[in-house]
């Protein structure tokens, strides 16, 4: 219906998650309307993002340099390392401004019911950086049965080994997802974390 | 907080309406998932589609072809020309699927307030348009102040020509609850009553 400019970019933008096909013609509307200055920096920033993104060796979050900032971080405490489902939970949990020790991305979490098993997970790669200077490992997984799930996986391979092990407190709303926790929330969950 | 590649993508996401930060950020963590193809083509058509757009020189809709593809269509009564204010309320008539003439985009709406007066948005190049094969112009500026003040300057232009010159009604929204509608609604759709 809408003209050609419009229709192209305006397709694209409704496969984002969250951009039905209204707001997407309105969105393409805009940024015909932007000057082309600020539509090729638009463009560029997503290809050339994309582009430069990878997986740090040794956290496993996003990044444009590997190791990731936080892991170069010779500030921050080597011997903690929180344990997250997704490169999104690292800035919510920065957030706090409470925490300075390390990270590890799992990209995922068991969940027998879609198929995804301890193996698929970057669990494997969480156990090899664990060496003796790791005092604790912090599950921060989402409050959820598939988080549940690995929290207690994990658990149960690390506590033989002598670290401990604790799990964010369930301040959070069962079946919440972490990435919307509010700092408050985050952060007494975080505090009120028990030993498993 | 996010790391680089984020920050990049969102920030520039978070300028465009409608996308606030938390979002923006959503938006870029699922870019930055998306196979390389796809989000080249997302990238291209952002920029390629801004590139490409042109103003109509007949009507002002915003176009790949000059003329734009309704103003090229044949097939499409000339003696009929359907003013509006911006190129994305061509798509919101067409879609009415009973509208077989032409459009015109004004660009904007007279508007004392903000210094928008009547040489500022595109009506010299409407009354140029006006040939002895126009029949009808219907004004469908949006219902308020603004448009309003368009609509009226546009009519008194024209009715001198001897044209016909129509506006869109005023009324109820279909589906709409008379209990919430709100007065000036109300007493223009009782005004504009019609036999049945």
């Amino acid at each position: 219906m809408a003209s050609e400019p419009i229709m192209r970019i305006a397709s694209q933008l409704s496969r984002l998650p969250g951009i039905g096909p209204k707001s997407a013609q309105r969105l393409a509307y805009h940024i015909l309307n932007l000057p082309l200055e600020q539509v090729r920096e638009l463009a560029t920033s997503i290809w050339e993002g994309r582009k430069s993104a990878r997986t740090c060796s040794i956290c496993g979050d996003l990044t444009a340099n590997d190791p990731c900032p936080i892991c170069s971080d010779k500030k921050r405490r080597a011997d903690q390392i929180c344990v997250v489902r997704d490169p999104r939970d690292v800035p919510a949990l920065e957030h706090m401004h409470s925490y300075s020790g390390l990270y590890h991305v799992l990209h995922g979490a068991i969940s027998p019911m879609d198929g995804i098993g301890p193996d698929d997970i970057r669990i494997r790669e969480l156990m090899a950086r664990l060496s003796a200077d790791v005092e604790e490992v912090i599950l921060a997984t989402n409050p959820d049965v598939e988080g549940e799930a690995t929290a207690s996986y994990i658990a149960r391979l690390i506590k033989p080994m002598g670290i401990k092990v604790t799990r964010i407190a369930y301040g959070l709303p069962v079946g919440a997802d972490l990435e919307y926790a509010d700092e408050m929330t985050l952060s007494r969950a975080f505090e009120g974390r028990r030993e498993l």
